[in-house]
């Protein structure tokens, strides 16, 4: 059985709705945000106090691309990943890793300095330096989305999976109402997805069973 | 033909490095730092005007971490890959994508909000933060290496290069002193091998044959 630790709507949301997809069977922990400051006993199952993480037999992660792609390789196969000898295995890899490094991370500074740190540590230089910034690096996706309906390989995959939590996540930020069309019309056809909905659905009960309230 | 656009000791030094291992022949473009600045011509090669951008055929990508994985797989098969079935297969993905998103990520703002902004744009509240929340993420890293000489399946791979590039960095951000002793000891075996020399004296050949000096 897999097990991934989880707080609502944060990164782990790209391995839950990727479980949801590929249709394993996963027990799911939901954690106050951020647990380092509210859950300290997490430290035991991740020493790092990060979500996600993840428990399959002997295997433990914490990276939530990383994640996305083991689960549809290992757990494959599966359309959600593309082969290595399919033509846009580079592009596939690509986007998986974009998705975090350069798509999630500036907006965990926006958030961070403009809404999470008391008002004496805010920083509105940095939000406005990384909300510009990361407009700035969804020009890839933008220039894509003109062309394509997917990301890769003509069908849903995890780098849609892995890109799309961070358009999700941009409305939590703000940044959602400055997406380009085509960008805002991927970001509707991701989260009219069954499997999205699953997600969203899945992480609620938990909640609710679990006695976890939102943190935003 | 791979070409490869690069930077001095940026992070493309992934890719250039990985390519020194796989010994796989390549050309090699250097440009100024940075070149959405210095080398405005380069948005035509790359949208987001970042290194590295990589081409080989068809195939276009600009995660360094994400190529490093691809030139493993697609120009293997190569023990810098570790395979689907093998036991650390997971651990393997979750180093190549923590060595950006999570270790390189924290020390461009240190960079940059500690050197590379004109003094009136500097946060010294931001390379703090940013400082002990590196050292903080190494703690994965710290802890695998009191028991392991490498990242994974007990083999250098393409996890080492990626992971030990954000450590090359940590000597350009100064973080690299408060190194745990079995961390720092990791990044002297790495950058020991032949692999990393090679890499470094193709990007000094590179860039004294198209004329370009190092930013730092």
């Amino acid at each position: 059985m897999i097990t991934l630790y989880h707080c609502l709507s944060a990164r782990s949301f790209r391995p839950l709705w990727a479980l949801e997809e590929m249709g394993l069977p996963y027990a799911l922990k939901v954690l106050p945000f951020p647990p380092r400051a509210f859950a300290k006993e997490y430290f035991d199952v991740n020493v790092l106090g990060t979500v996600p993480f993840l428990i399959d037999g002997d295997t433990r992660m914490s990276e939530s691309a990383a994640i996305c792609e083991y689960l549809a390789v290992r757990h494959g196969p599966s359309p959600l990943a593309v082969r290595p000898d399919e033509a846009d295995y580079g592009l596939w890899l690509n986007w998986l890793h974009q998705s975090d490094a350069t798509l999630t991370f500036p907006q965990a500074l926006v958030l961070r300095y403009g809404r999470f740190e008391p008002a004496e540590r805010r920083q509105p230089q940095v939000v406005e330096d990384y909300a510009k910034w990361f407009h700035g690096r969804l020009r890839m996706l933008d220039a894509h989305l003109l062309k394509h309906e997917w990301l890769a390989a003509g069908r849903f995959t995890m780098a849609d999976v892995a890109v799309g939590y961070a358009l999700m996540l941009s409305e939590s930020t703000g940044l959602a109402k400055d997406l380009q069309p085509q960008t805002a019309a991927y970001w509707g056809r991701l989260k009219g997805r069954d499997g999205f909905r699953r997600a969203l659905a899945a992480q609620d009960k938990a909640a609710a069973e679990q006695g976890v309230k939102p943190a935003i």
